[in-house]
């Protein structure tokens, strides 16, 4: 099937399923909606109306709903309108039904008194489970992992493992993977069900699992969980406490949002913006409400700019040709500082980049900047003298940009070093930033020069 | 364990396995080192000098340095290295042991002659996995998809399908997902590990597996395989050909890979530098080579800029003041633009922009650049004229920033998509380049108004 037929097909089915909501044909409806990919019934409820959600939660069960709830993406604010369009009753039954480190995900969006109200009308098991993960800090381990992992004890036999596996596995997250404890609880070893269906039945679970299991703390950083799944290339990480308690798991779909999350992130701050994503059916006031912060601060970096040009205004009179080589400069700095910015964040973020590396880092990128600049003012210095037959000015501009460019590198290096030091998210020095103060840094360097060399100029 | 006693345990782990290689221990080498993770098994080879690789060859088989190689991560012209220093006899094992995927994205790297001779002296059917795979182009779901994958048929019992999975376990890549095939290889469904084994070992396969399969084509891009991957969760996705027959597997560990592969592609090109990876251990010459094909390109830019500038040199003679706000405005313009760049980069790469949103998309950028400009316009000709006592030069600013923000905005959303249509990748409209051409066009706008109505200014 070609991708466009597809599409035409996609479209057909839900005209249908939205005429037999309409129609309420409840039967002819669950045949064909059920038989979807909870993704795609997530993006069918997406595309609904109001009124078309009211027949919705009138033809499923809450578990239904819920394994459809788990996949919506919808703005932050919009999760409390959502649940507030069901039955309390029927909302509370739902999240109880979801996989707990999701409905955690839509609790966190709703205000304290709601949440509360949902938990107390709430099967009381489910609600347990939910209060335990409600306290964890966001970006942490504990935040995204799952308390629904199966655990079996090393001194039993791989048939009686199978057997709690086979019973377990409606309700697991994942049965890939199982972890052994002790009777403390203590994390003592791993086993994947790979291995299990291999293993003769008889054999002892001490004999075949994995004493050397990767764990990681409830507090760590959700990226560096991110970091061990993708090396280990691991399908389930174990989350421990500092006495090496199993508190739950950690799942590779999860570590997938969260890689996304982190690169787009990244990706915003690099481009001077709140929120990269969620474009589709944002309206342009929307649009300008992530965008003006950045474009009002940056504002007036500007003016800081403007009026330290304003300082040379008798250079500028005397030499006016000056002038026209200021967006060179202070583009080529902004550049130059972007370039150097993003490779220590992308650093700092892949782990590449360790404490120690850090002074390493920085002469490396003052000799990169020599080299670059070097070869950019030889550059500017040449084409300058050829076009304008001003050897000197050449030479000032040439030179502008020698020194503009080590010390423009340096600064897009150093300061997101500087920031990780001090435990801020190296990635808000972002790109629109380090552009303006390299700008700032850039003219003062050339209207300094050309100053104080203005004597020899034509 | 704190994450600094784990670094120092794992410093003194590492110390201790060179010593047994230099001292020629092997039997004590191979217990230690055979105990560890491949992923540190990798990481301990990426660290020793080319005698202690010679010494560690001596104590491996080659089943033993393909779980290794397949870790390794060393830039591409390295590989050959690496190969050459082994003999062939063993590299050409080592590649048939390994993944295919992987063995695969070595060869990539050699010499067409170098290939073909290993792959002369390799195990017959290792060399023919390898070459059918060999053919399929960079970046499509062929070049990442594995063909160890385990088929069976839909009329056998769950019981003989088990059997089927314990006997292939050792080899396949996953067995966590079985695709069912007919006589004629087409796919006809799936089924896990999961549902095997909670089903009735006598049940027929036909019976219990799912033939709702999404499956992609072989020359799908693999962007669109992870973004599959990411919204269904799946753990392994089939690839097919064009009359639906099952070739190969794609696993979520190497969709991982290209996630990060892609995002920092993406972010990279944002920051205008031709890859924002592998700092570590790089030489100054090394970083400045990939910076300076960029800057080189955005000095003639900016030379061009210099130039457009010139031809206004008698405005600028007349008002100097006008030159202290050109950083202002072309930051201004290179700041939206990237923010509208970035995301149209991300919507065309996460799938959220579709040919029919692209119109709808400008339209909302306009507005968008309609309102962040009219706010933006406003403040900054308020600021100007109480700064500067001059309200028309502080209208001239004003509407040279509203012209220059919808202008810009327009821009950096028209370029990726235009490339899109194009089948060029959005990205490589990267950030600096956007800038420029947005610094280009805000100098045309202030000084086109400047020189039309500089009979205004005092």
């Amino acid at each position: 099937m070609t991708e466009s037929m597809e599409r035409e097909e996609q479209k057909r089915l839900q005209e249908q399923l939205i005429n037999l909501l309409k129609e309420n044909e409840i039967d002819a409806f669950r045949e064909e909606f059920l038989d979807m990919h909870p993704y795609d019934q997530g993006q069918f409820f997406e595309e609904l109306d109001e009124d078309l959600r009211f027949a919705l939660y009138e033809m499923l069960s809450p578990e239904e709903m819920a394994n459809i709830f788990e996949q919506v993406e919808v703005p932050e604010e919009d999760y409390q309108d959502l649940l507030s369009e069901m039955h309390p009753m029927f909302a509370a039954d739902m999240l109880a039904e979801m996989s707990t480190d999701d409905a955690v995900d839509v609790l966190n969006e709703l205000d304290k008194e709601q949440v509360a109200s949902y938990l107390t009308i709430m099967d009381e098991e489910a609600a347990d489970e939910i209060k335990e993960l409600l306290h964890y800090e966001e970006y942490t381990a504990g935040s995204i992992m799952t308390t629904e992992f199966i655990a079996i004890k090393a001194n039993q036999t791989v048939r009686s493992a199978m057997q709690i596996l086979r019973r377990e596995a409606p309700g697991a997250e994942t049965i890939y993977y199982t972890f052994v404890v002790d009777e403390q609880k203590h994390l003592v070893g791993v086993i994947s069900l790979r291995d299990l269906i291999v293993a003769d039945e008889e054999t002892m679970i001490s004999d075949v699992m994995s004493e050397r299991v990767v764990a990681v703390s409830v507090a760590e950083d959700q990226e560096e969980v991110a970091r061990i799944m993708r090396d280990y290339n691991f399908l389930a990480l174990p989350v421990v406490d500092f006495q090496q308690h199993l508190l739950g798991i950690i799942t590779v779909d999860d570590v997938i949002d969260v890689m996304d999350e982190e690169a787009s992130d990244d990706y915003s701050k690099l481009a001077g913006i709140s929120d990269v994503d969620d474009t589709a059916g944002n309206s342009p006031f929307g649009a300008a409400k992530k965008r003006l912060p950045w474009l009002i601060i940056l504002l007036f970096l500007g003016m800081m700019t403007a009026s330290l040009i304003g300082r040379f205004e008798d250079t500028l009179n005397q030499v006016a040709i000056l002038a026209i080589f200021i967006p060179l400069i202070g583009g080529m700095a902004g550049n130059t500082g972007t370039q150097a910015l993003a490779v220590a964040v992308r650093g700092i973020a892949t782990g590449e980049i360790q404490e120690e590396g850090k002074l390493k880092l920085l002469v490396r990128e003052a000799l990169t900047g020599v080299i670059t600049g070097g070869s950019c003012g030889i550059a500017v210095t040449l084409v300058v003298y050829v076009w304008q037959g001003d050897f000197i000015l050449g030479a000032l501009v040439g030179i502008s940009v020698f020194a503009t460019l080590i010390v423009a590198t340096l600064t897009g290096a150093f300061i997101p070093l500087f920031m990780h030091r001090l435990k801020i998210d190296p990635a808000v020095a972002s790109g629109p930033f380090i552009t303006t103060i390299n700008d700032l840094i850039s003219i003062l360097i050339y209207f300094g020069l050309a100053t104080t060399f203005m004597g020899y100029l034509k």
